[in-house]
């Protein structure tokens, strides 16, 4: 190897008298895709054979492995950064993959967010306390009621509103008509209260058809979007998150539950990587099923130096009950957005008043934790 | 529900009693995000509620729930159906999704094959017997070297040399540069054997660029393509697959071991539905894990009638050895394509002479099986 390493750690199941090997295979697994005795003759092979650096145990039968692989084998490619990463291994289930170190030199191939958590802080004008986010839902209602409810959100204080993410170009409800309706009923709740709410139109579709939903929103006055990488695919993400015509992302952690690759991984780190500028993820307690540890984690990944990048904003989510706001704000302190949507819901036509009450609680927990 | 409808059917990890509320929570976190307490009201959620239809014993604490989904809740977009199939879920542990039943009314959402199976036979000529491909690699070796291989390989009588799947635009072997040298390797052969092998380049990338290396293979003369639909997207498959100016696809299986969509439903059914002609998998016995079932059951839904779509070319890989290939014929008669890399790439010098035997091999199979 006679390049910049890319460290990459898995967890494997094997046997102590077979992990060597094992490891030796995951390594040729991931270039060569060749046993070494048919390497032979195959000159430049060696420039993208990487090495086993480090076996560790990890439980009965299980191992960290981690390969130091050599950077040209990427390409400096998005997607061929995710081959390498675990393209064939993916379907090997003794196989999970766990960590990536971020070398500097894989910069190019990674925008990384476009605003990221600071830019979240200009687009809405919130200081010094967790941003509160909600969705536009259920899916189902017509454009104009969807804006109602936007509005409703806005003049109760909120500082973000997102389509749901299942809200895509529907008969009843077209995606051109939505974004005009929901930005149009914002502007006119910032004319009373002073204060423009956030309005994220979810971007879902082929690649063309997402371009030309994001042109379009941007042409309407959208300050920036949703989508979900795991459906539209991670290199997509890293091309809009390179598009000087793109919006900041907020990334929408559906499909991504592999189970084979760690989550913090996953929605912590490549999630970022590859451009969002904020990701959403199932709050521990929800109707999910993540660890505390796992969401701290994330929300630690997103918020970590790593190679330059902006930090981005981590936005824990999926059931969140508005009585549990302000223990979350003790969890991840302010550089966070909550977003709740069906404990708000379930106020039915108290639902103004009741995100008003979430409002004021987080400004409350945040002011005591600020005193604390 | 007003609408046609669309079966999904997962299976569920729960108690006896606690099922029927957990398949009513599955049915709603797919569409309205919402419980039903918070629906009241809200005039239009009923467009896109569907119901449980199905809750059967599928052993201890597990159970097969079929639901049965409203059409429009679709959005007839390749994306959001994903995103109703599996996408909240997907992050749920305690559920995999096992099969889709795809309705005609669901076929506009969907591309399907271009070329399918038959257009596989039409692209090389080959008839009687299955069709026999194998993969440029390794991974290192610069456009001249693969182009002599590619070269060996139509010498020996192949029917189709495919890029190994990591082939990216790699500063050691760009991709313009690789297909034009492999492209003109096959123009040398045929002009000698009077016979041309089909190559196909790997397409990795962002969108964008995937775009720009497809029409370059294209005006190249390239007459199909590789692309890794899980690496690169789902809905950017079903896009190229729409594209009037595109080519007949191979799918490689890369990323595609989530563990938790079931591998018939996959790569059986979802790779053609969204437009690949043809669909690679890892063999059972081979380095992978697959069972010798899923590997039928994943050959038998490539090939089975399906709302209108093309059938598509079932191709087994995967650490298949030479010495086993007419075993493979046998198991999947005639209709199939066999990818066998590392095996011939073992007899290092003698790789020429391998493909022949190989080529004679399936050949003979084939007669057997037609006398038999």
């Amino acid at each position: 190897m006679t390049d910049p390493a890319l460290r990459v750690t898995y967890t494997v199941r094997a046997a102590p008298d077979a992990v060597a090997g094992r490891a030796e295979a995951l390594l040729l697994e991931q270039t060569v895709e060749l046993p070494r005795r048919a390497l032979r003759g195959r000159a430049g092979a060696e420039r993208v054979l990487g090495r086993v650096e480090r076996i560790e145990p990890a439980g009965e039968d299980a191992y960290r492995v981690t390969l130091a692989q050599p950077l040209a084998a990427t390409a400096l490619d998005p997607a061929q950064l995710l081959n390498l990463l675990f393209g064939n291994s993916s379907l090997q289930p003794d196989v999970v993959l766990e960590d990536v170190e971020l070398p500097e030199a894989l910069r190019p191939a990674l925008p990384g967010p476009r605003a990221g958590l600071s830019g979240w802080r200009e687009l809405t004008g919130v200081a010094g306390r967790p941003l509160l986010a909600t969705a536009l839902k259920p899916m189902g209602l017509p454009p104009g009621e969807l804006a109602e409810l936007a509005a409703t959100f806005a003049r109760a204080g909120l500082d973000v509103v997102k389509d749901d993410h299942g809200l895509a170009d529907h008969a009843f409800c077209p995606f051109e008509a939505r974004v005009t309706a929901c930005l149009e009923a914002l502007d006119r709740a910032a004319r009373e209260t002073g204060r423009r709410t956030l309005y994220l139109p979810n971007l879902i579709g082929t690649p063309e058809r997402v371009r030309a939903q994001l042109s379009f929103a941007r042409r309407a006055g959208a300050r920036a979007v949703m989508m979900s990488p795991m459906l539209l695919g991670l290199p997509f993400l890293a091309q809009l998150a390179g598009d000087p015509e793109g919006l900041p992302v907020l990334a929408h952690p559906a499909l991504a539950g592999t189970g084979r690759i760690a989550e913090v991984l996953l929605l912590g780190k490549l999630f970022r990587w590859y451009g969002a500028d904020g990701v959403i993820f199932p709050q521990a307690g929800g109707r999910f099923r993540f660890t505390r540890e796992t969401c701290l984690g994330i929300a630690q990944a997103l918020r970590s130096p790593a190679a330059g990048l902006r930090p981005a904003l981590p936005v824990p989510a999926g059931g969140i009950r508005v009585e549990r706001a302000a223990e979350l704000v003790a969890l991840y302190g302010n550089d966070c957005m909550l977003l709740i949507g069906g404990s708000l819901y379930e106020a039915g036509s108290e639902l103004g008043r009741r995100a008003r009450e979430l409002v004021e609680s987080i400004a409350r927990a945040a002011r005591e934790g600020a005193a604390a």
